[in-house]
């Protein structure tokens, strides 16, 4: 249900247009320096209305810390933030009420629970990602005492793809453009088509991809809690994506054996490495020492100004218009949830491994 | 770690080469029948030996029910299953002993562990899934009860891909050959592939394909249950498992929003349903009533007999020729494993929704 | 840690001298209508100040719900409630910085977490009881829809104790004083001894009983969530409690095999009962369907007035004279906290009973 | 349900009367020395027929470990244990089919899930605790690491008492003889009022006491897994146990708060501890480093010999003279069993610890 983790464990609560929105992080280790700044730059990646491809709610998602953090310090207790949820329009969804939006979560929710809060998908609006962002900064902030980093970006919107390796991805200029994505010319071919979607009333999915460097070797905790298995529970997660891949991924099927094992080499340094890395730093569900690599795919923004056509909750047909703020296309702001999701998920893992090494 | 679910659980033992492999169900319902050929005709889809084109290793996969069934009957007390190695040959693995297999997970297990039981991959091994699939039958009876059907097949192997939709495919085919393919000519064509790779001493990949008939409206816990989120995880727990996709997936980003969006409409039967079914019969995260579709993508065998470097536990350099048994495609016997990875979910998810239907 | 329960989960937060305390109730069922005032009624029974006999500090409680309730009524989404801290004196605790208050939590904290907010006990405070106490109010409200009714009462206050079968009292008159005693004379008995104890800067334990009536048979998940265990994990969460007993509990062993057996019965509705109750309603960690009836053991309050010996944090010793506000006795306000406990419980046995009913 | 603990876990399985009973520990660090004598030993004390105050069914209970160990050692598998149910006669338990025994778990488990194996009390039968035994050995294997020494002995048999205190007594006296009480004289007393109830047809209870020596300061998770919850639940899953204490329990409310405050002082070693240890070991819910000191209540054995009424499935009433075989007194046997489930509890917070420790 609301809870992500074993031992790093967070809940989530709050709705798109209640009074907050917000996390419980229940297990980060004590004497944890909480850098404030560092948090709210992270919700600030995250936060709508940062360029003209993003939603122009209008939200500043500064976040307040409840509970767990004394002095600057976690102190062992559970860590209580909330986000206030500012510029809510509920009346902009009044006239959703009773009609499910296509695609959205409105049809499942109201018949799994027999209820729900209509303004602006309630507990299924991607509002709630901030919580998530704000709890993973604090796991990143755990990681970074190993040196751990963690880098997602837009590799893909609609058919405009980057089509470079990523290691020769400078990961530098992610944060240089309104799509996050590495490659600056391709970002602005992205950004070009995002507006004209937006200018359609229609929206834009996309891939991102994501890197992990200096993870430690030894991570995730097989059979049923592997890296990569606890890696697509967290992101998929995340509203609209549709499907992960771990290093080669789908396209490892092309290959044959013989030419996708990664051969074991002695290092420079004298350690034990791979030549190749399709696995994509994940071997038996467990980190290898490599990189680790993913992939997500999203589905265009399912909130779209072009007419529609839906049933109501007594089961009426309409032509749907919707109102209602939304992303063209959720990539850019999806990179930093992304990022959020896998620190959880190593900061997870890696106070298992704490746990279990003798 | 070994137990996946919140209410129907399974906590998976044994090793490859060890006495057994079993596994632990732990909140089965009581009073359900269990079919005892039922579940014996699923191991044998997944068993070794049962074609040309799996590996030779010899087993029945004959298991036998230690606990939690009385007079055929489940009694809500753990039902224990387990299924004895006969054809264990662990002096072919004496020489792997020191030696890390390319692909493999020795490498990540010895490092994570400090030892392993490295008589065929011992607890990393495929073998184990057996136990699940064991557990899956008894699954799949419990969900016989809602009509629930779960079908998966191999819908690519290396380059030859069936190109239909699915739901013009006659499932009634996919257990007529070896492939588990359900379109015949495909099929062959898959068969010709997988057997030149076999004696090239090669090994292919693929991607198989799952369908989930009848699934009720609500299943599925959001937001970090989610039903997709829950298949990842547990369908990621098989070996050889690179990536997963739902309904259009990763092909998702190449619609517009206006393009992919599922119109609900009246069906003929006055329910409301979806006009397509791009969303593969989930919506955020909750079944929605429409068929449910996943493919998951499967990297070729790691165990080939060509040559290949690797490098020993001492990071001395050696050129490794495997012996030991292998699959030169797990694809044909991963089908019953990734239904019963299905059915543990959807058990575990329809448990939850009774539970907390007022 | 800080969540209890698999279903009906309660996740706490918060300090004693923070900005609030809270609580997160994930899995309450939906369409649930939430009565406010209900809540508030109950946190009114726990909260400081309510008599001569309790601590000082002058807190209203006024509970305020976050998220999770739409229109009156559950929605399915976690519940999220907080409590603000108003009367709170941080600056009371500044010389207890680094001194460890005898039988307190200070040195634990101290040396578990390497950190501690000491304002007022932080985390380890009863205040945190309140977010419990609301978490319980909701269950109660949950549990009235299966008329389940949960009572608790002081039987005894250091040597007054009621002698008298506790199926022989009038609980309508628990609330009519302010130690909450169902026997009037033992209550001003009582109120008398915790007055004199007030006044010598000391304070009294005592015992309190709980009768849960209505339980419906069968609640308890054998063999380690049985009713009884996870009863009696609740009630060892709350501060001071030093024991739990079920039936005749410890008193049990006075008796033979022959004497102590609850013999079945045919009742006059037909029914299977027992002739008498010796098991507290709950036979081999199942509830049977008689009242269900256990007590709970607490020492007298650690903060107290009188001089004490004590160390500080470098090991030095200290005389102690402790200020900051407490009660004299904790039995009054731990009614309610125990009634929640046991709410919280049983709301957890009868989804788990529902999600395993065929 | 069957699963116990967070990263030291096991489950359960296994009935009375079918072909075995088990445990399997999921979370046992890799590298441990598994002793087999030692685990055999701890069996030992546990198992039926070894004098003339326990049960006549003949069981060796001689253990086979199934998986998880390679070479004497943990892998960091789940550690699979089974022990062969031998000298079943499940024709004994034939005309119980029906039949409630009072006082015993027929009747809920019948209401509960529908159906039972009635033979010998099937899942509810105080055998499966010998898997606990088995699993708790391996905890105390764990715990040997950190000189943990646990020590269960009986205290009180129904009226007959140890009237020292716990420091005075000679521990190395609970194995020499068959009630397992330090104290000899007393322990002759014991087992004189067992054979003359035994004699009768009839059965009786007591009081086991456990002392933990060498806990490290700062075990337990505040607020819902403290050490002293976590045992409580650990404990009240063991059949017959009708309440448990910790230092002063029940005892405490005679005192008042300056009698029972554990004044902190500077020891020899220049260590902080306590005075007195009326906290038996634990506050607030952390292991202070004293001796950790609990006492838990055991009901007479249900079984009798002795007539009794009770009814059967169909609401009949019946005389009941109970055949089946059945300890008089189930304190010596149940020692061990504490010894285990105390192991378990401070084995999983030793990891948990570990996990949170920077």
């Amino acid at each position: 249900m609301n809870t992500l983790g074993k031992l790093f464990k967070i809940t989530s609560f709050g709705e798109s247009h209640g009074t907050i929105i917000g996390v419980v992080i229940d297990g980060c280790p004590p004497l944890l320096t909480i850098d404030q700044s560092f948090i709210q730059a992270q919700l600030n990646r995250r936060k709508p209305g940062q360029s003209n491809i993003s939603t122009s709610r209008n939200e500043d998602d500064e976040f307040e810390i409840l509970s767990g953090v004394f002095e600057q310090k976690s102190t062992g207790a559970p860590i209580t933030i909330i986000i206030k949820n500012k510029d809510t329009r509920p009346e902009d969804y009044s006239k959703l009420k009773d009609i499910y939006r296509p695609s959205h979560a409105d049809f499942t929710y109201q018949k799994k629970y027999g209820i729900r809060d209509y303004r602006g998908g309630g507990r299924s609006s991607a509002r709630i990602t901030a919580g998530w962002v704000a709890a993973g900064a604090i796991a990143k902030l755990f990681l970074a005492h190993f040196e751990i980093d963690i880098t997602a970006y837009v590799k893909q919107v609609h058919q405009i793809a980057i089509n470079k390796a990523y290691l020769s991805l400078n990961l530098q200029n992610i944060e240089t453009n309104s799509v996050r994505c590495p490659d600056p010319e391709t970002a602005l071919l992205m950004q070009k088509a995002i507006l004209e979607a937006k200018q359609e009333g229609d929206s834009l999915g996309g891939i991102a991809a994501c890197i992990i460097k200096n993870c430690p070797i030894g991570l995730g905790e097989p059979l049923f809690d592997k890296l990569n298995a606890k890696l697509a529970q967290a992101v998929l997660s995340i509203n609209a994506v549709k499907g992960i891949q771990f290093g080669e991924g789908f396209n490892s099927v092309l290959f044959k054996g013989s030419e996708l094992n990664d051969a074991f080499i002695r290092k420079q340094n004298g350690e034990t490495g791979t030549q190749s890395n399709y696995s994509g730093g994940i071997q038996g569900g467990i980190s290898n020492g490599e990189i680790i690599y993913f992939e997500t795919a999203f589905k265009p923004t399912a909130t779209i100004s072009k007419l529609q056509k839906t049933v109501d909750i007594e089961g009426n047909e309409h032509n749907l218009e919707a109102s209602g703020r939304h992303d063209p296309c959720v990539l850019p702001r999806a990179v930093p949830i992304i990022e959020a999701m896998a620190a959880l998920v190593l900061a997870d893992c890696i106070l298992l491994q704490k746990a279990y090494t003798l």
